[in-house]
C-alpha cells in the first residue's frame, strides 16, 4: 500500500521538488534575502499542509523552520535537520541549463540544491506525506529543524538550539546531507572529524634585511618556519605534538572491519584529485587515515618576496596556518594549546614564535554503547532498515570532514545522531551543474519511511 | 676653491638628487618600464651638461648609460659604475613616507634608492662637475657607465661590456654601490660574493582539495616544501647541498687578520637590525661569516590560503624563492645545478618539483698581486686618498653583497677594481625606510674629486 503510494505520486512529488528547485535561496547573497525567506516559506507550508505544528524563528539573517508532529508520549522522537539554502551557483556559463530552472534528463535532476539539500531534505518530507496518507499516523514524534545558513556556516543555529534545547529535545537526530559511498549503496556515516585551527607568525630580524649584507649572521624566518613545519612529522607520518594522540578513540576491530567492507576506489580517488601518491600515518589504510586518523596540514604559508622575479631579502617575518584534523575524543581546545607550545618549543635560535587560534570544532562519533559505536541501537536499526530499502547490506562510513552542528546536536540534545546521505559524491554540490539522480530522490523517500519505522522499533 | 665651491653648491646637489629619486625606476617590475628610462634620461642630461661625450645604448630591457671625458693619452683611465634602477619598495605600508617622495629630515635623505645606487653614483657626478668647475678639466680620462639593470642581476651588461671592450677599457674600475664598515671610517673593499637564486615549485595534488576529505591521504605541497627547505641546512649551520663547498677559497691568515682590525661592532649589527642572535655556520667569526662564507637563505615563500581567516585547503602547489651568496671560486652556474639536483633530490614521495634559475652572479676578490690583494697600487692610492679626506686610516674590507658586474670587469677590461662604499650597512637598502645620510652624499662628493686626483698620480 506504501508502495502503490510512493508510485502513484512520483509524478506530483518530483513537480514539487522542482517548485522548491526553483527558488534562488543562496543563503551568502544579501540581494536574494527576499528569496531565501520564499525557500522557508515553501517549506512551512509544504509541512503545514501535513498538519505538522510549524514555527518559522526568526535569526540576525535567514529564519529556521521547527515543525512538530506529536503522537505519543511512549514513542521516541526523532529529529530530521536539513537545510533549504544553496550555495551561489557561480560559475554561470559552466552550467548546461540555468541553475534555478531545474531540468529532468537521463534520469537526472540538474538544478543547484538538487542533491544539497534541497532533494534530499524534500525525500524525508515526501516519506512523512506518504505515512500519513497511507496510515493516518507516523511511528514516531517528528520534528524538522530546517535551517537556511548552513552554506554560511550555521552561524545562527547553535544559540537557537540552545535556546529552545526542551522544545528540541530528541533521541535520535536524523540527517541527510551528503553522499553513499558509491552508487546504490545504503551508507550509515556514524563519525566525523573536528578541527584546531591556528594561525603561526615566526619573526626573526626586526626588518627585512638584505641577504648579501645580512646572509650568514641573521636568523632567516622562513628558514626557520620551515623547520619548524619540517618537525612537526616524523618519519613514519605521524604528528609529533606532544600529547596529540592521547585522546585518540582507536578503530574497533568491527570498525576496522567495517571499513574493509566499504566499497572505495582508491584508483579512482588519486585520478580525481590528481594524486601520485597517498601518503600518511605509517600502519593505518587510506580510508582509516581520512575517516579516522587525526592530521595536521599547512593550509597556508607566506613570506617574504613573492612577486615574478628576484629580490634578495632576507624576511623579517614569515607565517603559516596550520590545522588538525581531529577524531573522537580530541579536544580543539587541548590540542590548540600542545600544538602551540610545541610550536614555539621548535623555534630555532633567534627567533619568537606567535600563536593565534582561528577555530575549532569538536569531532564527533555516535555516543558509543560499550561494544563501539557500530553496536548503537539507532545505528543498527537503521542499518537494518537500509538494507530492506537497497537490497544489500549497509556500509558504515565515517567522514573526514566536520559539520559543526552534529556535535552540537550530541552535547545539548543528547541526541544519538545517523547520517544517512541520499545523494552520491558524483552529484557536484558546489559545482555548476549539481544533480540528484531521480532514483535517489524516490528512493530516498522509501528509505524515510522504512527508517522512521525503524526507529520506532528501536529497543 | 674645491671646498668653496662644494660648500656653495650643496642645496643644489641635494635637490638634484631628490629629483633623481622620484623617479620610481623599478627595474624588475614590466609596469615600470617607462620610469627606468626616465632615470636613464636623467642621468645623461646631467652628463651632457658636463659636456661628457653620452651615449644610450639600448639592451632587451633596460639601456646603459656610456659617458666619455678625454683628457690626455698619458693619463690613467678610470671607469666610475654605478646604476640608476632600485629595488621594488614593497612592502609599502612600512615606510614612513612614499619611497619615491624622497623626504630631508634629521639629516637623512629617507626614499627608494637613495644609497643604493642612486645617491651614490650621483655624489661622483657632483664631484666630476666640481673638479670641472673649479680646474676647468679632469685629472684622468674618465668614463661612466651607468646601467639600469644592477637589482635584477645585470642580464645585459656583460654582452654589452664584451661589444665595447675597446671603448671601456680602463686602468681602474671606481664604484661606490656599498657601505663604510662603520659611520665615519674609509672603507676600502676588495672582495664581494656571488649569487645563485632559484624558484622551486612543489606540486602535490592535481587541485587544491578539502583538508577534511582528503587530509591524511594527499601530499601536502606547503609541507612537503617546507621539509625540503629544512634539510637544506645541517645541525652546524652548513649548506647540505653536496659539492656546495669544493671550490671555496678559504680566507688567508692575514685576511683574518685584516678582519679582526676591523671595526666591528657586532652589538650595533644586531641592535640596528633587529636581531635577538646571529646564527650561521659553525667554526668562524660573523665578519667571516658575512664576508667570506657562502649561504643559503629563502627569500620568500608563498602557497595555499594567505588570507585573513581560516580556510581548510590542502593546496596544490607551493613556492619558494631560494638564493646562495657565493664566495670566491664558487661558480654560480655549478651550484645552481647542484641545488637544483638536491632539491628534487629531497621531495618526500607524492610530490613534484621544479627549479627555475632566477638568476646567477660570479663571486669576486680583487685581483691579486703576489703579495696579496691589499697590495694593488690602486688599493694603496685610493687608500692614502681616503685617509686624506677622512684625517684617519682606511680600512680593507669584503662585503656579504654582489655585484655582478665586478668580476666582468677584471676578466673583460683588465682593471683593477676599487670599491669605495659611501653609504652604510644602516642605510636599509633592499627595505623600507631606505636612506642615505645628508653627510655621507656631501663627503662623498668630495670624496670622488679626492680620489680622481690620486689616480692621476698613481705610479
Amino acid at each position: 500500500m506504501l508502495k502503490d503510494y510512493l508510485t502513484a505520486n512520483q509524478q506530483r512529488h518530483l513537480s514539487e521538488l522542482l517548485d522548491l528547485l526553483r527558488i534562488p535561496s543562496v543563503s551568502t547573497d544579501p540581494t536574494r534575502q527576499g528569496e531565501v525567506r520564499r525557500a522557508a516559506e515553501f517549506v512551512v507550508g509544504k509541512l503545514a499542509e501535513l498538519r505538522f505544528e510549524v514555527q518559522l524563528f526568526e535569526t540576525p539573517r535567514h529564519p529556521v523552520v521547527v515543525a512538530h508532529y506529536r503522537v505519543s508520549d511512549s514513542a521516541p522522537t526523532v529529529l530530521i535537520y536539513g537545510h533549504y539554502d544553496v550555495q551561489p551557483p557561480e560559475p554561470l556559463d559552466l552550467w548546461i541549463s540555468p541553475p534555478f530552472e531545474p531540468v529532468v534528463e537521463n534520469g537526472l535532476i540538474v538544478a543547484r540544491g538538487a542533491s544539497d539539500d534541497k532533494g534530499q531534505l524534500y525525500a524525508h518530507i515526501k516519506g512523512v506525506e506518504a505515512l500519513l496518507a497511507t496510515t493516518g499516523t507516523l511511528p514516531v514524534n517528528l520534528t524538522f529543524l530546517i535551517e537556511g545558513e548552513e552554506e554560511i556556516g550555521s552561524p545562527n543555529l547553535t544559540p537557537l538550539i540552545e535556546a529552545h534545547r526542551e522544545q528540541l529535545a530528541a533521541d535520535i537526530v536524523l540527517i541527510s546531507d551528503g553522499a553513499m559511498v558509491a552508487p546504490d549503496t545504503p551508507t550509515i556515516t556514524y563519525g566525523l572529524r573536528g578541527l584546531a585551527y591556528v594561525e603561526v607568525l615566526v619573526r626573526g630580524a626586526g626588518r627585512d634585511l638584505h641577504s648579501g649584507a645580512y646572509g650568514g649572521g641573521a636568523p632567516n624566518a622562513i628558514n626557520a618556519l620551515a623547520k619548524i613545519i619540517a618537525q612537526l612529522h616524523n618519519e613514519q607520518g605521524r604528528v609529533t605534538v606532544p600529547g596529540f594522540y592521547d585522546a585518540v578513540l582507536e578503530l574497533t576491530d568491527t570498525e576496522r572491519e567495517a571499513f574493509r567492507q566499504v566499497p572505495f576506489d582508491e584508483a579512482h580517488f588519486k585520478r580525481e584529485a590528481g594524486l601520485a601518491a597517498t601518503p600518511g600515518e605509517a600502519g593505518y589504510s587510506l580510508l582509516e587515515r581520512l575517516w579516522a586518523r587525526p592530521t595536521l596540514d599547512c593550509n597556508g604559508i607566506g613570506g617574504g618576496f613573492q612577486g615574478d622575479g628576484a629580490k634578495t631579502v632576507i624576511a623579517a617575518e614569515a607565517r603559516a596556518k596550520i590545522s588538525c584534523r581531529l577524531v573522537p575524543n580530541q579536544d580543539p581546545h587541548d590540542i590548540t594549546a600542545k600544538l602551540a607550545a610545541h610550536l614555539k618549543r621548535l623555534a630555532p635560535p633567534g627567533v619568537e614564535v606567535t600563536v593565534t587560534e582561528l577555530h575549532g570544532a569538536l569531532p564527533a562519533v555516535l555516543r558509543a554503547c560499550a561494544a563501539g559505536p557500530l553496536e548503537a541501537p539507532a545505528v543498527q536499526v537503521a542499518a537494518r532498515a537500509l538494507a530492506t530499502v537497497f537490497g544489500r547490506p549497509a556500509v558504515f562510513a565515517r567522514t573526514g570532514g566536520t559539520i559543526p552542528v552534529v556535535s552540537t546536536f550530541q552535547e545539548l540534545l543528547g541526541a544519538q545522531v545517523v547520517m544517512v546521505g541520499l545523494g552520491l559524491e558524483s552529484d557536484k554540490v558546489h559545482s555548476p551543474n549539481e544533480k540528484f539522480d531521480l532514483v535517489n530522490y524516490y528512493r530516498g523517500i522509501e528509505v524515510s519511511t522504512a527508517l522512521l519505522a525503524a526507529f520506532a522499533d528501536m529497543p
